[in-house]
Parts: C-alpha cells; structure tokens; sequence
C-alpha cells in the first residue's frame, strides 16, 4: 500500500495511472496538478483524483510517491518545484520515453537525484488527454527503470513495487541503453510511420485514398497519429541516437535498392528471404 | 448467377473466393486446379469446391469465369493453358497485386485479351494456405479493375458484378497508373516494414525485445510477416516504381534527419506539425 500519490501532468497517461491506482485501491490519496486547470477540475469531479492543486503545490508536500507525466521539456521547472516543496523522503519518477535528458537535469538535484528512479512503461494509446485514460492500460505491459547516478536501492524498490502493483513487469537497465535501443525499436518505427502516411497523404497522383490502402496502411496511419508534441519531444531528448538509426535504417532502404534491381525473379525471391530474420541462425545468442 | 467458375491456384485468396462463392450461392459450379495436388483433395473434401482437375485441365473448358490466383511469375504459362484449353466466350480475371507485367504477357494472346480485366482486390491476410482461407475478406473491400489494351465491356461487366456479388466496391484505372500508385500505398509500407522489423531483429545490442517494442512494433512485425514468396513476385514486376518510391522515401528521411538536426526543441515541435498532412490546405482538391 502506497500513501499519497501525486502526479505531475494529468493527461491521458496521469489519468490512467490515477484510475488505476483506484480501482486497485492502492493508494490512500491521489493528488494531482498540471497546467491546465480545468483539467484538474474535471479530475476531482469525475473522482479520478482526490484533490489538486495549482500552481500552489500544497499537496506536493504531502506526497509519498510522485509521478511526473507531463512532456519531458517541461522537466527542468517541475525538478526544481519538486525539489522546493517535496517532503525529505519522497520518492519520485517519470514516465518519459526517453532518459538520458533527464539525468542531466536531475543531476543538478543531489538530494532529489538519490530518490528518482526514471520509468518507461511501454504502453500508451494514440489519443491524448484525461478524457482518453483507461485504468486497463498497464495490465501485463513492460516498464524500463532506469536509476540516476546516485538512486538509492529503497527509491528501486518502490518504483518497481509501485508499477507491479499496477501489473507491470520491469527491467532495470540505464538510460544511455535505453536510448540508444528505444531510437530504434519505437522512435525510429514512430518517425518512418509518420514520414510514410504523410508523404501518401500529400501525393497529388494518389486520389482515391480508400481505392488504394488496405489494413497495412491502416495499421501505419494508427501509428503516424500519434500526440506531435510528446514526438516533437522524443525527437528533441534523443535526437543523436535517432540520427544514427535513421542513417543505419537508409542504409538498408539503399542496400535493398541495389540488391532488387540486378536481380532477376529467382534471385529475388532468394534475397527476400536471405533478409528475414532467423533466431536460430544467431551465434553466441 | 455465374454458371461454371475456375480457380486457378486455390491457396488462401483462391479459398476464400472459393467459400465466398459457395456462402453466396453464386457459381453452379466451382472447379480449381493447382500445382499442389493435396491442396485440391482437401478443397474438394472440405466442399469448398465442387471439383478439380489436376494438370489435365478438364474442367477449365466448361468455365464461364476463370480467376488466376497464383504467385504472378506463373501467369505466362498460365495464360497459355487457358488459351488452349478454355471456352470461346469465357472470361478472364486475377487477383494480382501488379497489373502492368500481366498486360506485357496477355498482348500475345490477342483473342484471351479481349476477354481479361485484371483485379486486385484490396484485402487478405498476412498468412497463405487454403487452410487460412475466409468467406467473409470480402465484405465491403475494395478492387482495383485494370482493362487490357483491348479488354471487352462485357468483360469487364462481368467480372465488376463479380466482385460486386462478393461485396465489393471496384474502381477501373489502368495497368500503369496502378502500379505506380501501389507501389506507393502499398508495396513500400510493406517493404519499409520488412526492412525495418529486421533490422530491429537481428540487432545484437537489442537482448530482450519484449521490453523494448510496444504495439507500434506489432503491428510492423503484423505487416512484415507477409508471404515472401508474394511480396518477390510484387517487387520483380514493379521493379522501376518501386525503387523510384523507396528513393523518394530516402529522400523525406534525409530532409527530416537534416531539419532536426540543426534546430531547437520549439522549432523541432513546429517543423513536426508542418510535416502532417492538412487536407484543406491543399489547392486545386
């Protein structure tokens, strides 16, 4: 049983993790703030949360567990409110798709540094705002925690008792490795989605959309639709890492290029094959 | 009400023309052949079809509709059986994902020629075999009906109140335009998503993909896992447009690479939104 919980930033998933943490009854409050007061209104009345505050930070003060979930640009103020007004053993997290830009900043925070533990749960949906959560959404997903350079063994241990709680398996492993793996395994599949559907969109010799797609671009077109501003920055807190997989993806746009057109049918065929991925054939796996 | 329909090459779309016809009660009678004599026997067993012929081509003479449903590089000397052996006045269609390589290979038989119109219809699934064949992929789908240089209208009524009785909606263009379209809409997502799945798959620092993919990546992987056999064929017979696509495609990946690269967050998050696509911006729609 967790004590009061405050979430910084109630959006879709704040919300959800609010709801959750009701409907499991694992709270004893849920407070919360954000930038936009209605939204905080509409929380209290439809009883997701407990109470809020705003711009005030009463109940910041009162928390056991804080959860930052709001764009991560807006870190560098929302460490330095929380390290005004936290109570001394308060243990903090985040829900941020990407790491290594928030130890810089919580690396400015000594104290504050030794009681987060970064999280990334691997779970979402493509609509933003409060009125999209589900309480569902982390049940039997996967969460990275990621801990600063100074994280305490008891701030791991509550922040993967807390996601547990919620359903989640987790994995501690550090936010440079996260980085560098999710560029590839989510922003890169994120950004070749959204340059695809819309490079279609755009096509002036492509006039009959519905004619022309089936589930394929469907399925693309979900992905592509995605919060920009939560992309915009992912983009901004990764970009290196993202740079160099889109450079490794065109390498092997420019290689398949190369390798189809000197190639008859049979040849081909083989080569499609050849690129598919055969686990047994992994060395030292 | 058809009369005598055969299908040549009954794997997953030629069954589930098959059960289609059969549900709706729309063919007299339904023959197939194939090169796997197996896959006949289970059809005829399972009454999927009513009979089969195998490299003896009996019944392909008493078809009033003959539909190819075979990997596209076997349509040469599939066209050449029909000839041979087909009713004067029956009429020809397919279902192949390209239309302009089956065009180049009709024109030698100027009588059969008459009698084709092409189809693509826009649906399936990502697994082959009878076995994964479905009455029901049809239903409120799209085809494409490409004309043959001198396709009849009656051809062409005919097999648009195929599709139609199966639950279709058709739209007539021509051979190139659908290639060319296509290998947009369709054969660069799903070679984007092969690549891309791969590549993710055989990386060696990616230890525990579970933890590292969410739903994006499903659906990716979804699309990439279709039939490598199919996607050779589509890739050899709409070679030209497809690289063309693949290098407009490295193109937009460059531009991105080069715009996030020299700017800041706020400018990242506006050049983000100016990339989707906004329908009533666009002039002259």
């Amino acid at each position: 049983m967790l004590k009061n919980v405050y979430i910084f930033g109630i959006g879709m998933m704040g919300g959800s993790i609010a709801k959750a943490l009701k409907k499991s009854k694992l709270a004893k409050k849920i407070y919360a703030t954000d930038i936009n007061p209605k939204v905080l209104e509409y929380a209290k009345t439809k009883k997701i949360i407990n109470d809020f505050d705003y711009r005030s930070y009463e109940f910041l003060g009162e928390a056991d567990l804080i959860i930052i979930s709001s764009p991560m640009l807006a870190y560098e103020g929302i460490f330095k409110i929380i390290d005004n007004y936290c109570k001394e053993k308060c243990i903090v997290t985040d829900i941020g798709s990407t790491k290594k830009d928030c130890m810089k900043i919580i690396k400015k925070y000594s104290s504050l540094s030794k009681r987060f533990i970064g999280s990334h749960p691997l779970t979402g949906k493509e609509k933003s705002t409060i009125k999209n959560s589900d309480a569902d959404i982390f049940n039997d997903q996967y969460v990275l925690l990621c801990p600063s350079l100074n994280s305490s063994k008891n701030a791991e241990v509550v922040v993967k008792n807390f996601w547990r709680s919620l359903g989640c398996k987790s994995l501690v492993i550090s936010a440079s490795h996260h980085d560098r793996i999710l560029s590839k395994t989510s922003h890169l599949p994120h950004i070749v989605s959204y340059l695809l559907v819309n490079m279609i969109l755009k096509d002036r010799i492509i006039d009959n959309l519905e004619f022309y797609t089936g589930g394929g671009f469907r399925d693309l077109a979900r992905l592509a639709q995605s919060d920009s501003k939560m992309w915009s920055d992912i983009i901004s807190t990764n970009k290196v890492n993202l740079i160099a997989s889109i450079d490794k993806f065109i390498l092997e746009l420019t290689k398949f290029k190369k390798n189809i057109n000197n190639r008859k049918a049979n040849d081909i065929e083989k080569y499609i094959k050849s690129l598919k991925y055969h686990p047994k054939k992994r060395k030292n796996a």
